[in-house]
C-alpha cells in the first residue's frame, strides 16, 4: 500500500468511525426506542391502577402531565389542564366506594419517537353502582420526570354487548 | 505553540467540526417540524370535510392509513383496520342524505417529531335526522404518500349543553 494513501485513509477511517459514533449517539432521539421506554409507559398505567385501587386519586393523577395544556376528551367534550382533570375526578369519584376497582387490559403501546407514545386499551370499573368500562387512547410524552399522559380520550362502552369490545 | 500540540489540535478541531455537521444532519429527524407539516396535517382534515360534503366516503377515507392496524375508537369500542372503518362508515352513512354536512372546528395540531402528530378538534354534522357533534383526537403519521390518520378516537357530545364543548 502506498504510504501517502495510508496516511490519508487512516484519519478518514477514524473520522468515519467517530462520526458514526456521534450519529449513533444523536440517533436515539428519533430511532426506535428501547424496550425500557415501552415498559416505562406501561408502568405509568400500572401505577395508575394501583393508585386508584388504593383510593389515592392524587397518586393516580401523577400519571398525567401537570400542565394547563393536558387535555381530557370524552362525552363531555374537552377538559383542559391538570387541575381541571383533578377537579373532574374529585367530583366524579369523591370516595373509595365511588372509585371501585379499576382494571386496565389489552394495553397496546406504539412508540413514535424517543419521547412520544400512543397507548390504547380497555378500562373496567367494578363498583357498587354497577360496572362501567370502555376504551381509552392516551398520548404520552417523556419528560425529565418520566412519561406522562398529555392527552386522554376515554369512552364508555356499553357492557351489555361484550362483542363490541374487540 | 508546540508543534506536536498543533498536530494534535488541528485534526481534533476538524473532527469536532465534521462530527457536529453529522449531528446536525441527523438532528432534523426529531427537530421541531416545519410549518408545512402542520399545514399538511390540517389539509388532511380539510380534504376530508370537503370529500364528505361531496358525498364521497371513499375520498373521505383516504385520510386514514390504509392498513389493518388503523384503529377507530369510540362508544362502540375499537374497530381495527381501514376496511373495518370503511364498512362502518358505509353502514352508518349509506347515502348523501344520511351523511349531511360535516364541519370540523377548533382544530389544534401538536407535532411530536418529523412523522407523528396529534390533532384535536370538534366535529359537527348537520343532517335531516338532527344535528350530531362532538370531539375527536386523531394521531397521524407521515407516510411516503403523505400524512394519514392511524388512530381516531371520536366522541359524541350532547348538543343540548354547548357550554360543555369548550
Amino acid at each position: 500500500m502506498n504510504l501517502s494513501f495510508r496516511r490519508f485513509v487512516r484519519p478518514v477511517a477514524v473520522l468515519a468511525l467517530l462520526c458514526s459514533a456521534a450519529v449513533v449517539l444523536a440517533a436515539p432521539r428519533s430511532a426506535p426506542t428501547a424496550p425500557s421506554d415501552e415498559a416505562a409507559v406501561r408502568k405509568v398505567l400500572d401505577d395508575q391502577a394501583v393508585a386508584w385501587n388504593h383510593g389515592d386519586v392524587d397518586a393516580f393523577l401523577t400519571g398525567y402531565w401537570n400542565s394547563e395544556q393536558t387535555v381530557f376528551a370524552g362525552s363531555q367534550g374537552f377538559t383542559r389542564g391538570w387541575q381541571g382533570v383533578h377537579d373532574r375526578y374529585r367530583k366524579s369519584y369523591p370516595d373509595r366506594k365511588a372509585m371501585g376497582t379499576l382494571t386496565f387490559s389489552n394495553l397496546e403501546v406504539t412508540m413514535f419517537c424517543h419521547d412520544a407514545a400512543l397507548a390504547l386499551g380497555h378500562w373496567h370499573l367494578d363498583r357498587e353502582a354497577g360496572p362501567l368500562g370502555g376504551v381509552f387512547s392516551l398520548v404520552l410524552r417523556k419528560f425529565p420526570e418520566g412519561w406522562r399522559i398529555i392527552a386522554d380520550h376515554t369512552s364508555v362502552v356499553a357492557e351489555a354487548s361484550p362483542a363490541r369490545v374487540q
